[in-house]
């Protein structure tokens, strides 16, 4: 028997590496919101936010058609399209964030950020989530579900409106955050910086108590740290804002940026206020072979230009708010749906064996993968996440429409439907 | 005034991203072994190492536009194109080389080798050399000009022939390797790999004595430890072999790939046996956005076919001997030309106070760094490099023809008569 793709696969990839779907999908070509498999089977992309203006857009097409035959070199040369893509990328942060230094990946934005903060406070200490992932580095694994409370890096549970008491959910979270703070002090490691997902999304979109992040930003920041925001997954337009950090209600003093930035072309980026970007440069003379290059300010300025004329942000939170009242409505006729969650255009729906049962308990994961297999084989690609691994989650190139949410909507609430009966 | 493009550059990106030349090339455009700047001045480019088929190559420019506007998507689906790459790389290397983990970065992929041989091994002590740089995140940093004897990661002075006795060269530097090792056991870190870039290229070139690698590998292995090769500089042709380790005698257990491979698109590799390659992919779940992707596979996959068809390697052993040995005869009548180091198209020029001279001593930094600036003004690029900065760094995209270099050497017999003149 001929070798099958997928054994091929596991020898020339080794076995392991990570794969989608019960039935592995072999795509060809991707349009829009459009994937293609080997078949010619069309499938709508609910899931990838690395091509944000939908897949091969002409205009990010042309760009990089046009820059790969021109020039495309390292950055220890002068050139006008990567200042142009810094000062576009920086005029849509806040006042705060004034130079940037590119990389090729978010692990690598992380890695940067989290140097320029230790670099910048002269301290160690790290504060990250319990379920959060930032990137595949050996620094950056640290953080990856991170329990420890000893050590540089510490974790807080992360934030979930439904814990503490009722009157005041954030206090209970501030008050691990206190704890953790006292700790590193205690200990002689003084905090440089607490770095979150501003939307959580790798813990799964869970709503955070009103308050909590602002709260928690001053708190590092009394305690002479630095708050970081990876806006690698909530960045650029995702929520329906420029930045997760908007919805959150913080300006971070150092952001990490990535995936969407390039449209496909890897770009990742960190910035912060002149004097901190400056002072990495100088203790560290950091350089990145393939960042900052002509080819990623191509890519990152065609993105910007999409984002900008197709109004794709108002399009996230117009299309992303029909989105979440239909899962709301079907939601109704459906006990294994707990929490819809999100916003814009990066929505979760948490399944449950039962709704009133404890977070962790009620989980169900097997569910949400049934769920996500089921609506891949009517067209439809969506992942799991969550740090219960039962939320299933939405989120469609910034292009989706409200027809496509509509198909969409339909066929999620055959799917439950199905799901219900099979059990 | 108006702000200048350098004067944006420091506002943009903060002041200390590094530059090149005393006075900054403000590059547009690139052809082959030639860059243009913005008044059209042709310059020949003999440093970048990422263009390898040469600048824009028609080749790798109609793959890449092909594969832009039809599908750039992660690697947790199934594509062909990637699994045709990873064989093919795979197949230039020896047989122990069997699966590869894709990443966008060399340091990305450096920082997978390290971890492969710490979970194959269950152990941490890495080796390198006191001069070396593999790459630019915090874990990887740790390798970087390490001086350290006590931890996880110590150095043994970078080998050069000119050490130790006349006799056996090696035997000195072995010597320093195995009190290293002997450290590790000692201390209760057994050594987990030594990492060296086989031709030591950022070290400056040095001539290893003859069978210091192959004996430096037997030595880490018989202590239980793994040999990784970094070929992101010394890689793909560019010593007129496919990699490095076939002009060191070596043949490593684990190897990490980067700069060329794609051309201009971001690609690192980390490679091994299969069994090491599944067992760090098992231990980790690695995920890396960007990395085995279709656009990654097309642009990997037309680099391979170019230096296959133009039969590059063979042009870089002509070319690069007739360059070497016109080197060699400018010398002698240039006392401030040291060794005149390397093979194929990476040659290492070293400027010195006086040839008699220790090696640190006699290094001319700025002698060095005047020849890279006089070149530069007669139109050929260069850079400096070496333990101490003073090796006149000759790396010319492989394409470099036998025209080319007799241009460059009348340049360079030039810039060296006036910088004799000048002194």
């Amino acid at each position: 028997m001929p070798e099958s793709l997928a054994e091929r696969r596991d020898r020339v990839l080794g076995a392991g590496a990570p794969l989608f779907y019960r039935e592995p999908l072999h795509l060809v070509r991707g349009e829009g919101v459009a994937l293609f498999d080997a078949n010619r089977r069309r499938y709508m992309d609910m899931y990838n936010n690395v091509p944000v203006v939908g897949h091969c857009h002409p205009h990010v097409v042309a760009a990089v058609r046009e820059q790969v035959g021109m020039l495309n070199v390292h950055n220890r040369y002068l050139h006008d399209g990567i200042l142009r893509y810094g000062e576009r990328l920086l005029a849509r942060h806040h006042d705060g964030i004034e130079s940037v230094v590119f990389t090729c990946t978010g692990t690598e934005a992380v890695e940067v950020a989290l140097m320029m903060a230790r670099l910048a406070t002269k301290r160690r200490g790290i504060v990250c989530t319990d379920a959060a992932y930032h990137g595949n580095s050996a620094e950056v694994r640290k953080l990856a579900r991170c329990q420890a409370t000893t050590g540089e890096v510490r974790s807080v549970p992360f934030p979930d409106a439904r814990r503490g008491a009722p009157a005041d959910p954030a206090v209970w979270h501030l008050e691990r955050l206190r704890e953790v703070l006292d700790g590193f002090a205690r200990d002689g490691v003084p905090v440089a910086a607490m770095v979150v997902c501003p939307i959580f999304a790798n813990e799964g979109l869970p709503t955070a108590p009103a308050g909590y992040l602002p709260q928690a930003a001053a708190m590092v920041r009394a305690a002479g740290g630095l708050f970081i925001a990876d806006e690698v997954q909530a960045g650029l337009g995702r929520t329906g804002h420029w930045w997760g950090s908007e919805v959150a209600g913080i300006e971070p003093d150092i952001v990490a940026m990535g995936k969407p930035l390039g449209g496909g072309v890897p770009i990742g980026a960190a910035a912060g206020s002149r004097a901190v970007v400056e002072n990495f440069r100088r203790r560290t003379g950091y350089f990145n072979t393939f960042a900052s290059s002509p080819l990623q300010a191509a890519a990152g300025n065609a993105v910007l230009d999409v984002i900008e004329r197709e109004q794709l942000c108002a399009n996230a939170t117009r299309v992303g708010t029909m989105l979440r009242d239909g899962l709301a409505e079907i939601r109704e006729n459906c006990e294994a749906m707990g929490e819809v969650r999100g916003r814009g255009l990066f929505l979760g729906v948490e399944w449950v064996t039962a709704r009133d049962a404890q977070e962790a308990a009620r989980a169900d994961r097997e569910g949400a993968r049934r769920i996500v297999n089921a609506l891949k084989d009517k067209g439809f690609l969506l992942g799991n996440a969550g740090a219960f691994g039962n939320v299933v989650k939405i989120r469609p190139p910034l292009v989706f429409s409200e027809q496509d949410a509509a198909a969409f909507l339909t066929a999620f609430a055959e799917a439950a439907g199905e799901a219900r009966q099979a059990t």
